[in-house]
């Protein structure tokens, strides 16, 4: 079989972080697939470029549709937000092949880095992940929410800066509110800076700095990743009504 | 002041990794600073533009020479490797900021994502992060052993993938054994996948597959990320000597 599957991310929004090997990935694709928004964010197929979007809740499937061109010797790539490795496409790709055609196994299978969201959202206000960090994602469709709880509770043991995923949808409207309890309830102290960054790197970002004591779940949606700090975590004042800079300090002294 | 200050990362090797982003700031730049083998990696500059190289130990007097280059009205970027505010350049910045002149706060200050050796890694072999992780400096430069073997402890109670920076130098030899051995003393099985990737994206890539039983921290080296699988991550068989794919389903089942 000669037909190839590249697994690509393209950023969390600006065309400005999308790789230059994703984009020349993806000029070269005979057949594109991914999540409808995503694919209209590449602008038009060009000529003999074939494009099959579909829904988000439909990862297997469209895993399972490109391994399968691939295998008919197409050229193919499949597009995430964000980095392709990180609650993406490239786990269920796996997750298709080690299910499906052993014939699969052989293809040329390949995936490549972006910018996953957390680290576009920290920049934005400065650096809170300039110490060691954990990366949860609160849905529940495909675990069990005690195991997120868990996974909090040791975020909090471990000091961990804290990014999460796929915190809100209209689907899942309590889980924000029941991990910031859950932080709360473990040790997170209120004065903890809470960053919500939402839709960034688009027309409609939206930047959020508020404090682990008084910071509105309601205000995160599908498009949000937030952000707890760390006990060390601090927030810098600037003049004239600038925004502070959010920054995790790389240094912990011995208590 | 009219000056200004980006902070930016060149991603871990591949010059196909760089934003576009990032190549329009380090072409308008006026001073370029950073730790000479990145700037190495930029080519000769531009007319006009001024690089300042330094240690790789300097970083607080690096961020201090930048912002002081900001405030006479300069353009200036500073330079990472991978993304700049994971364990690089961007806390060093807001840390100098807050210890130094007040009128530092007022400045243009811009940090912009890049991508980080954990994801170019976890690419590489195919998505072993495709669930929760943790991302765990084992440098005591900064801060104390405890802290990180507490954090080792946390990943561990928690079930999250590990993405370990900063593993191993020649001043420090022991670390990545001791975390390895507290890792299997904490409960992390003796089969769970384990990854060297050594300079990813450059001519002398190296990867390494093991597991926790039999990895050798030997192998490691300053250019090498380590990931340690949770109790999900499995290897994916592939035919004709072709590695596995090591990578972690998106979907826990509940016990």
């Amino acid at each position: 079989m000669s037909g190839s599957l590249a697994v690509v991310g393209l950023g969390p929004g600006d065309p400005d972080w999308i790789t230059p090997e994703t984009t020349a990935i993806l000029a070269a694709a005979e057949e594109v697939l991914g999540y409808g928004p995503y694919l209209a964010r590449l602008g038009p197929p060009r000529e003999g470029q074939r494009r099959h979007a579909s829904d988000n809740r439909e990862e297997i499937a469209r895993a399972r549709h490109a391994l399968d061109l691939a295998a008919t010797g197409r050229r193919v790539a499949v597009v995430s937000g964000g980095d392709p490795g990180v609650f993406a496409m490239a786990s269920a790709v796996f997750e298709a092949m080690e299910d499906g055609d052993p014939a699969w196994r052989a293809l040329d299978v390949t995936v490549h880095p972006g910018v996953t969201a957390v680290l576009a959202a920290a920049a934005r206000v400065g650096a809170p992940l300039g110490h060691d960090f954990c990366v949860v994602s609160l849905s529940e469709n495909l675990k069990p929410w005690d195991l997120v709880l868990r996974r909090l509770d040791a975020a909090v043991a471990g000091d961990f800066v804290l990014a999460l995923y796929n915190v809100a949808s209209r689907a899942r409207p309590w889980q924000l509110g029941a991990a910031f309890d859950r932080l709360r309830q473990s040790g997170r102290t209120g004065g903890t800076p809470v960053v919500l960054a939402a839709a960034v790197g688009r027309a409609d970002e939206r930047i959020v700095r508020a404090t682990l004591a008084d910071v509105d779940p309601a205000m995160a949606d599908m498009r949000t990743l937030v952000l707890v700090g760390s006990s060390r975590t601090r927030c810098l004042a600037r003049p004239d009504g600038r925004p502070p800079f959010v920054y995790t300090p790389r240094r912990v002294d011995p208590e």
